[in-house]
This record gives C-alpha cells, structure tokens and sequence, in this order.
C-alpha cells in the first residue's frame, strides 16, 4: 500500500506540473498529437531520403523506419482530437475546426494513412523499387489530411 | 511515377516546414519524445484517476488506457534520445546529460517502465484491485526515471 501511494503520488506531481505548465486549451492534446506527428515525419524522413537516393538504401534500416512509422499511425489517438481543440481554441494547433465538420472525411483519411503504412511496411524491406512505389500513397495520405485540414503555410 | 514525385515533394515539403520552424537543436527529437511522453501521461491519468477514486472504475477504459500505454512505451524511440539532446544543448529538453553516461542505468531503468507497463497491460482489465497493484511499480518506474534524469523543479 506505501508503494501504490508512492506510486500515485509521483504520478500525480507529473501530471500537475504538466498541467501548470501548459494550461492553454488543449494543450496537452496538442503536445502529444504534435510530438506523435514530428515521430512520423521522422521515420518518413529514412524513408524519404532513401526513395530520393539521399540516403543510401538499406533494407533493414528501412524495414525499421516502415515499421515505426507504422505503430505510431496505428496508435490510438482518439482522446487526442476532443472536438474544438483546433486553431482557433490554442493557436498552438495547425488544425481546422472544419475537421470535426460531419461529412468532412476524417475516418476516410485515416484510414487511407493506415493502409498506405501498411503498404509501406509491407514493401519497404524488399528493396528500394518497392519503397519508391509504396512513397506515392504515403505522401498522398500526408496531404490528403493537410491540405483538408491543416491551416495553410506559405 | 508522377504519383511518386508528388509524394515525395509532399513529404519533403512537411518535413522543410518542420526543419524552418524549429531549428534549435535536437528540436524534433525533443518534440517527438515530450509528445510520446505527454501521451503516456494522459493514459497515467485515466489508471491513476480510477486507483485514487476520482474517476469510476471501468474494466473497458482502464484496458484501453493501458493498451494504450504499453503501446506507447514500446515504440522504439531509441532515434529521438541521440547522445548530446540534453537540457545544456536545448533547454526546451528537461534531460539531464548524465543520463547517457556510462553506467547510469538508463536501460535498466527503461525495462523498469516496460515491465510495469505490460504487468498493468495484463491487470487494468481484471478489477479495481488489479488496477491498484500495478499502479505502484507504474509510478516507481516513471519516477526512476525522472528522479535520476530530469531537471529538478520546484
């Protein structure tokens, strides 16, 4: 019983001094989902520079990145997209309230990101022909959801 | 092909974005890993919350937190903690540089998390009681950790 109180009572320091820390709307939502996204895009990084021959092709390393990639699109972040927590509740966040708009395809676009991870992990240990292949739909599925819904850059 | 350029120029496109914006350095892995760490603080706030009473204990969404948990303390993150990330590179990181010194521990201390993680997986779901036991070696393991590694607060 000391242990589970000690347990709890680290646990609940970490949490307040998160929540001190960053008590804008939202806030911690947006940290996680942002910091899960900045993970993907460093996987699609590896991935990325070797379909473009920045990188030098290695199955392994790649393989890796694609199943990285992978087990943070599958991860579930639904508790991290409470509706209203876009740019316009915490600036913080790049995305559009129009994303929780009924009809607006939301599940269609994530479902087309999961498949083309899939594909992604699939192919990217057999070679750099099916890396390059698989590159197209991932990309695609990046955009799809950005241009949709992310608050345009310049 | 064309389909294949297109994603790629999208990919490289987030990921220019990415780099522009925030080029302290380490400022992606930093983001990437406070993100993932953010995120297993939420699930530590739904067990924690059930272990002290504050939420209503439920079989389906104490499994779900830890399901979500174990997921988010096995994805390799071994990319996002390169040696020199510490608090004295980006004080945006809360590491202490002493964490990848030579016998600190950090792996010990990384099985620690990864333990409790799959022993609350395996009882969240069984009873409030279960719930309770894992809870305290959960919050011993986050504190060996932060305890050891991370920048004091006050």
């Amino acid at each position: 019983m000391k242990k589970f109180l000690a347990g709890l009572t680290v646990a609940a320091i970490a949490l307040a001094g998160a929540a001190t820390a960053q008590d804008a709307p939202f806030a911690r939502e947006i940290k996680a989902r942002q910091g899960i996204m900045v993970y993907r895009s460093i996987q699609l990084g590896v991935l990325g520079g070797m379909a473009k021959g920045e990188i030098e092709y290695d199955a392994e390393a790649a393989q890796k990145a694609a199943d990285n990639l992978a087990a943070a699109v599958t991860i579930d972040a639904s508790m991290l997209w409470p509706m209203g927590s876009d740019n316009s509740a915490n600036p913080a966040s790049t995305a559009l309230a129009k994303m929780w708009e009924d009809g607006a395809g939301i599940g269609d676009k994530a479902r087309a990101m999961n498949e083309a991870a899939t594909a992604m992990q699939a192919a990217a240990g057999t070679g750099l022909d099916g890396l390059k292949t698989a590159m197209g739909p991932l990309g695609e599925a990046c955009s799809g959801c950005h241009k949709a819904f992310r608050v345009p850059t310049n």
